[in-house]
C-alpha cells in the first residue's frame, strides 16, 4: 500500500539511537514520502519499507506488505538477530561516506601504533625527551586486514599510499591490488603469520562468531618492529572473546590494541578495557557517518524500486552479510 | 686530496648526537672510504667532504681542500648558523624515506585530530562512552600547507587520498596537483582564511624566523568544524614564537597544536608545553630516518662527483634552503 501521492510509507525502527536526526534527514531526502515511528496498529498494512538499528524482535514480521529492510549499519548482524525476520530483501547501506570514514580510522590507528603514539603520549607525561632514531618506515610494516569487501578493499589501498605492505583475508579468495590475499580455513594460518598489524573488518556470522579467540591470537606469530602483533577491532564486538583479548595482552602475544565495538554496548563502566595500559578504546565511532550520507542512498532506492528498478547491495542471509 | 685508494676522506661533525652510529652507516655505505671524527689539526688539508648536523662553528672554514657540505636534515638552518662557513657546496638530503616518514607523521597527526584522539584519549580516562554521530568527513575539512617543497608536495598528495580538501603556500608559487596554491606576501591572508588545520614544513631563514607569531595566528580566521584552526609544526622550533603559540592557545585563536620541534631541543623539563592540555608533543621524531637511508645517497653522491658528475639537491645559500 502507497500513500495517496504513490509514495511508499518508511518505518524508522531504531534502538538506542534518538530517532529525530533520522526523520528528518528522510524527510530531507524524500520530502513527500511518509514516515512513521510505530506501525499503527501490529499488522500494518500500510508499511512498505523498514530503515532498521537493532529493530525489536518481530515488529517486522507481522507487517504484511513490507517490501524491503535497509540496514543503518554496514554490518546486518544487528538485523539478522531478529529470529523472526519477514522474508523480504535486506539492503545493506554502502555508502562513500561511511567507506571513507572507516578508512580514515583504519589509517589513523595503524599510524598511531606504527609511529607510537602511545609511547609519546606517556613520554609527554613524563616529561622526557627520548627520540629513538632506529625507527623503521611504513614499509617495513606489514598490515594484515581481515575481511576485504568494500570496507576493507579501501583501506588497504589507503594502507598502501602511506607505505605499509598488506596481506587479507576473506572466507572466499579474493583478488585486491597490490594485497596478498589469502582466504578460507585453509589460509588462515599464513594470513595470521604475515603481519605486525591486524585490523578486523570482517562481518558478524555464526562463521565469525568469537572468531578473535586465544587460539587465534596464539597464530599470530610474526615478531616484527613493533614486537608481538597490534591488533585493531573495527568490525563487532561479537567477534572477538574478551577474557582472551585480556589474556593475550599480559602474556604478551599481543603488543596492543584497539578497539572501536565491545560485545556490549555502552562499555560497562567496570570494564578492564577502560584502564589497560595497552589498550585504545573509542566509543563505536570508527565509522560514524552523516546520517544524510546513509538516508540518502535509501531514500533514492525506493524510489528506484518504485520505478520499477531492482534493489542493489543486498544481504545473503544464508553468508550472513 | 684523496686517500690512496682515489677516495676523498670524510669529516663527521655533529652536534648532540652519537656518532658512531653513522660512522659504521658510512663504512656500510662506502667501506673502503676513509672516514673521521676530527681534523688532524686545525686546517687538515686532508679533508674532502663533511656530513654534519649542526658542526661547531669555524670548524669547517679552515679545511683547504673541502669540496662539499652534506646536511644530516632536509633543512639547512643549522649549516647556515655557522657564519664562517666556508663558500663549498651544500647537499641537501633529499630522501625517499624521510619524505615517507614525514607524510607518515603529517597524516597521522592531521587525523588524531580531525578523529577527535585527545577527546576520546580523554574519555578513555574518565571511562566516558559518548560517540556524537555530528561528526564530518575529511572532506568537509581543508589542510593548509605552508612550504611546498619535497615534503609538503607528498604530504599534500598523501592528504588528498585521505579526502582532505588541500591549501598551500610558498615564497614563490607552485603548481601542485588538486592543491589550491597560494604564494608569497600577497597571497598569505588568504592561505590563512583558507585552512581548518595548518601543517608548517617551511624552511627556517631570516625571512620565517618566528613567522608562527600572534599576527599570523590571528589571520588563521576559518572557524570549521573543528572550531579554531589546529596547527602542526614539523618544520623547525625556530620557526614559532613560542609566548605567542601560548597566547594564541589560552585566547582560543588555535584549538590545538602538534609540535615536534621547539626553539630550544631538548625541551626544557620546565616548558609550560609539556603539560599543556591543547599541546600534542613529539620530540623532534617526526621525519626520524633509518640513518643508512640518508648516509647511501651522500656515499653515491660523493662516488658519482668524483667520478665527473656534479652534485644535485644543492642549497641556495642566498634563499637559505
Amino acid at each position: 500500500m502507497t500513500d495517496t501521492n504513490g509514495k511508499g510509507r518508511v518505518l524508522l525502527a531504531l534502538t538506542g539511537w534518538d530517532p529525530q536526526v533520522w526523520v528528518e534527514e528522510l524527510q530531507k531526502a524524500a520530502p513527500d514520502r511518509p514516515v512513521v515511528l510505530t506501525p499503527n496498529g501490529e499488522t500494518d498494512p500500510g508499511i512498505d519499507y523498514a530503515i532498521v538499528w537493532k529493530q525489536p524482535a518481530g515488529l517486522l514480521s507481522k507487517l504484511p506488505n513490507l517490501k524491503a529492510i535497509f540496514s543503518l549499519g554496514a554490518g546486518v548482524d544487528h538485523v539478522l538477530a531478529d529470529t523472526s525476520l519477514p522474508d523480504v530483501p535486506i539492503v545493506r547501506v554502502v555508502s562513500p561516506n561511511l567507506t571513507t570514514r572507516m578508512s580514515e580510522y583504519v589509517v589513523w590507528q595503524v599510524l598511531d601504533h606504527h609511529r607510537l603514539g602511545p609511547r609519546y603520549r606517556a613520554q609527554q607525561v613524563n616529561r622526557v625527551w627520548d627520540e629513538d632514531r632506529e625507527q623503521k618506515a611504513a614499509g617495513d610494516i606489514t598490515v594484515g586486514i581481515m575481511g576485504l569487501g568494500e570496507l576493507g578493499t579501501d583501506a588497504a589501498a589507503k594502507l598502501q599510499v602511506m607505505g605499509f605492505q598488506v596481506t587479507g583475508w576473506s572466507r572466499t579468495q579474493k583478488q585486491v591490488e597490490g594485497v596478498t590475499c589469502h582466504a578460507g580455513a585453509e589460509g588462515l594460518d599464513s594470513f595470521l603469520a604475515s603481519a605486525d598489524i591486524f585490523v578486523v573488518l570482517l562481518p558478524l556470522t555464526a562463521e565469525t562468531n568469537e572468531i578473535l579467540d586465544l587460539d587465534l591470537l596464539k597464530r599470530m606469530s610474526k615478531r616484527g618492529p613493533l614486537g608481538a602483533p597490534v591488533l585493531i577491532n573495527a568490525g563487532r564486538g561479537g567477534l572477538q572473546n574478551e577474557a582472551d583479548l585480556l589474556a593475550a595482552l599480559d602474556e604478551g602475544l599481543l603488543s596492543a590494541v584497539t578497539l572501536d565495538v565491545f560485545q556490549q554496548e555502552p562499555l560497562d563502566p567496570e570494564s578492564p578495557f577502560w584502564s589497560h595500559p595497552k589498550v585504545t578504546l573509542t566509543p563505536h565511532a570508527a565509522a560514524a557517518s552523516m546520517p544524510s550520507s546513509l538516508i540518502e542512498p535509501m531514500a533514492r532506492q525506493m524510489d528506484a524500486f518504485e520505478g520499477g528498478e531492482p534493489l542493489i547491495n543486498l544481504v545473503d542471509r544464508k553468508a550472513g552479510y
